[in-house]
């Protein structure tokens, strides 16, 4: 559980990040187009398009069954936008501020009394155990299908506060061509992220292709209970899991069973997953997203409190791994529409 | 982690049975026969053949997109036998004998030096606490590799001691035909057992045509590590979730996502699982295997220490839940050869 600390502080860094400029779009869809239009010719376009042919070809040495082209995707910085807090972040502490006429107790309790306020600062002085007791209070209590239902209204009204577009808009489509590359060549493919699985659930499917059976996140305790003799599960303010950094290939190997053959992420918390990936024998990718375009999303990387990439980036030269320039290697970033 | 007392004290109970007398075989193998072909015309097949027909024919009002057709079995005493004992505590016996020469402090250490000795009753005196210490040193510090490797060879040579048939050979066919059957109508197919899930993985593939990532059981804490620069996973000896009782509703919810449509158990660990698929809206089936047939296998439910069956049984028949009676119901139980 140590994990968390480290996930939740880099939480607190992030409400204190200047925002970058408000991200521009490309005017080109990808309609019809060819497998992965939107990825430029290079290095990584090249790398992807290696290991499918390797693992799908009959006869080819890295050939590998359907069943066993397993390929894992970290969400938040990998498949869509992690800045300026971590969407699920935002959800959060907009749940409190929604819920905070139901409990006047907060007006007087740290740290609810702050950010009912609107005073940010005096939030963010209490650390992660100001934040614990925002995500605490925003998903506990609920049961499963009452949280669905909260995040899923949550995603139809919310807008990304430098875009103004709805967070399920906020995702990079040169990613989703890739989902589509992979599935049209037999991959089956999973979300392996230290977001919370039945948040990322309310989406996944809609926005990426991703079922849930195929979502694997960070899980808090679920209760099962009898209500009016009508069984439920409730969401409880503990912790099960944390799916971030050894984590994670810890949840691939428990809820899947098999080693993937590509892991994509984009920050140290991914760097086990994508050592674990590429460990395996055989023919293997393992790729880092870099986020390097200032002007059409955000540029960061070692000293992010959000998605921190230091040392999986040193570790991806020597070791092999490829790494994504998202300004040099994609023709577009978000959806156009 | 309340539950794991139950189990365990179920266990221990298990060890003082007296068998029952060897099974007895039908001779007539599945073949090509027609779905369900050893199972007699009865109240359990009509309920089987209603559903399937409910949910996967266009224009029914049951009817399901097969992404949503989710069956799930438990293992012990559901697809495969569990008397006299755990088929899994057996291999954790075997184990702590096959290392003892490895551990020359066994001898002197309870409780291994009562089981090295050959004195189950000093053994099971011990109760819970000496049943924990075996399970822990047969399963921990290997990697998730090697204690794959481990259960193979185990289950490629042990015998049942009964019938002197491989455990593997220990599984009922009618249960096969049923998973069949299922799988030919769009169901997917996941085993749910408190049994550990790096266990049952050794063999569900080949034996039920379950793959890994639909195999959810107990989980041990593994650990990432990394050996001679390369990553391993590590079993360590505490327990991360046990599956059974309302753990079952709360894994099917964590790593499915999806209410299942069918649920099939055979004791007091399955109840919570078969009224959370039974409350779901629609066609639905709930499925109780009761072992009536001391002949052909072991007959045992209200009074048995393993697969106890007794309020789950009582909770049957008021809430229209279908129960299979193995000697009436089944043309044969083992597999021919």
């Amino acid at each position: 559980m140590s994990r968390r600390g480290g996930w939740v502080a880099g939480l607190v860094g992030s409400l204190a990040l200047s925002c970058a400029p408000a991200s521009q779009h490309a005017g080109a869809g990808a309609g019809a187009a060819p497998p992965l239009a939107l990825w430029n010719e290079g290095a990584a376009k090249a790398a992807i398009q290696r290991l499918v042919s390797n693992v799908s070809t009959q006869g080819s040495p890295g050939y590998l069954p359907a069943a066993e082209r397993i390929a894992v995707f970290d969400n938040d910085g990998t498949l869509w936008c992690e800045q300026p807090v971590y969407i699920q972040l935002q959800f959060a502490l907009d749940r409190v501020r929604a819920l905070g006429s139901q409990h006047p107790e907060w007006r007087t309790q740290e740290p609810f009394n702050h950010l009912l306020a609107g005073d940010t600062k005096a939030f963010m002085a209490g650390g992660e155990h100001a934040l614990a007791a925002v995500v605490a209070a925003s998903h506990a209590g609920l049961t499963t299908d009452e949280f669905m239902a909260v995040v899923r209204d949550w995603l139809r009204t919310a807008r990304h506060p430098k875009t103004g577009r709805p967070y399920t808009s906020m995702i990079y489509q040169p990613m989703l061509e890739l989902l589509d590359y992979l599935r049209a060549n037999g991959f089956k493919t999973y979300i392996v992220s230290g977001g919370g699985v039945e948040f990322m659930r309310a989406f996944a499917d809609s926005v990426y292709g991703i079922p849930p059976e195929q979502v694997i996140g960070s899980q808090g305790k679920l209760r099962f209970e009898l209500r009016d003799g009508k069984p439920v599960l409730r969401k409880l303010p503990e912790v099960q899991f944390v799916d971030d950094g050894p984590g994670k290939p810890v949840a691939i190997q428990t809820l899947i069973g098999r080693r993937p053959v590509a892991a994509f992420g984009n920050s140290d918390g991914d760097q086990q997953m994508l050592e674990w990936t590429w460990a395996g024998p055989g023919a293997r990718l393992a790729m880092l997203i870099h986020h390097t375009d200032a002007e059409r999303e955000w540029a960061y990387d070692r000293a992010s409190p959000v998605g921190r990439l230091d040392k999986a980036l040193d570790e991806a030269g020597p070791a092999g791994w490829t790494v994504v320039d998202m300004k040099a290697d994609w023709k577009q970033v978000f959806p156009a529409h």
